[in-house]
């Protein structure tokens, strides 16, 4: 059994938001004290190697497959969705009940799902080859998701939000802030950094994806998260890469 | 809140055991009481119209995004791998403490990850195209999948069965069986029947999933029902579909 109280250990690849992000957003907003392991210097403990060293298994219990991993106590997880739904849960942003729960980690998951298609628009054919070596099979599959996935998932997350009238217009579950409402932020600033054209072209369809977006950045504890050296900017290595090429037609 | 005894109503496409697959195979080894409601005859309520309602908001709650859904008692929820947490948490297929609670969904959703990866390798440009649309993608895809994607999600489910001296070689979590064990068996089905000869080529290097999947074929509830009408057998509309000219050079 942990406490509330514990140190929250986060292993997550330095340099890129990625991942990462969505465990950090929750932390942050739920006031956690923890260690962003790998961004702390080697001198006192951090650096790649110790990413390295826990996807070996050397934080002990069963060896994850891929980062972000989180280690509270004796307590060692991965996979993004599982780590913010025990986060969510412990902290009170995981919704009141257990239809509430299930809607949050079903909505969560539903979110990465649309995060890693935006990560296949410049990697649909292997992640061990450079976008350079798949740039044609990128360019018909952003056009896909552009096209036909994007509006999908955002059209489904806006009547969401626009059904909940305890979350008033800016929440997707009940009438508080959870997980997912954080994550969904995240992935918005993603496509909005990635697709500007794409992403501006269906911006008038999502009202309510807006407004949740603003009042998420307008929150104390993130606004202050997102004006420290704590938050990482968008670049040409994780989930979501600005390429004009694949931004359409 | 819901009880145990109350029956379970699952909402999957008919004609393919698909996501739906993940779900039935735990009801059935729970011994739960459910319906799937899609197989049954529209005089009794069922049929594919019944899937297009639950996507469509009809049983209430927040509208589910895609198939599986799962409606218990006042509660709806979807996405395979919450679907599977919620019930293995529920009928003793989840471990035995929170530590092997989040393991278990860690890895559910890693093999949920894999098999998503098998999936795209006929569908590497985009769902709504047919696979003969994308054909030249598919095979570079695959390609990939077979020489190092299934290689490197194989092999580390291999080492945490192997690691796993409670489950004695045949379990990824603790020492009884729990609902990622049921998921890894439905992909080791799949991968076998979409890829004879690329599955084929992995197999002396994972001696323990074999176990694995051997076990779990001959526990009782399993066997009678993959002996039963309500086992459907994998085709070319599903997850794994077997192209030979996707399966290796």
């Amino acid at each position: 059994v942990t406490k509330k109280t514990e140190r929250y250990e986060l292993f997550y690849w330095p340099g890129l938001p990625g991942r990462g992000e969505f465990v950090r957003l929750v932390l942050e907003e739920a006031g956690a004290d923890y260690t962003d392991v790998a961004r702390m210097p080697k001198s006192k403990g951090g650096g790649v190697q110790r990413v390295l060293e826990a996807i070996e298994g050397k934080l002990g219990g069963v060896v994850p497959f891929a980062p972000p991993i989180l280690r509270v106590g004796s307590l060692v997880m991965w996979q993004t969705a599982n780590i913010c739904d025990f986060l969510g849960r412990r902290h009170g942003l995981a919704g009141a009940d257990e239809g509430e729960h299930r809607t949050s980690l079903a909505l969560m998951m539903t979110i990465m799902d649309l995060a890693a298609e935006a990560h296949d628009t410049h990697h649909p054919v292997s992640t061990a080859l450079y976008y350079e070596e798949q740039r044609e099979e990128a360019k018909r599959r952003s056009t896909a998701f552009l096209d036909q996935r994007m509006p999908k998932f955002l059209g489904s997350f806006e009547r969401v939000v626009a059904k909940n009238q305890a979350g008033k217009g800016r929440a997707l579950v009940g009438a508080h802030l959870t997980y997912p409402d954080l994550a969904l932020f995240q992935v918005l600033e993603g496509l909005a950094y990635a697709f500007p054209k794409g992403y501006g072209a269906v911006k008038p369809e999502i009202p309510h994806l807006l407004a949740l977006r603003k009042a998420i950045r307008s929150r104390p504890r993130i606004r202050a998260y997102l004006a420290s050296k704590r938050r990482q900017d968008f670049n040409e290595t994780g989930i979501f890469r600005r390429y004009p090429e694949l931004d359409g037609a």
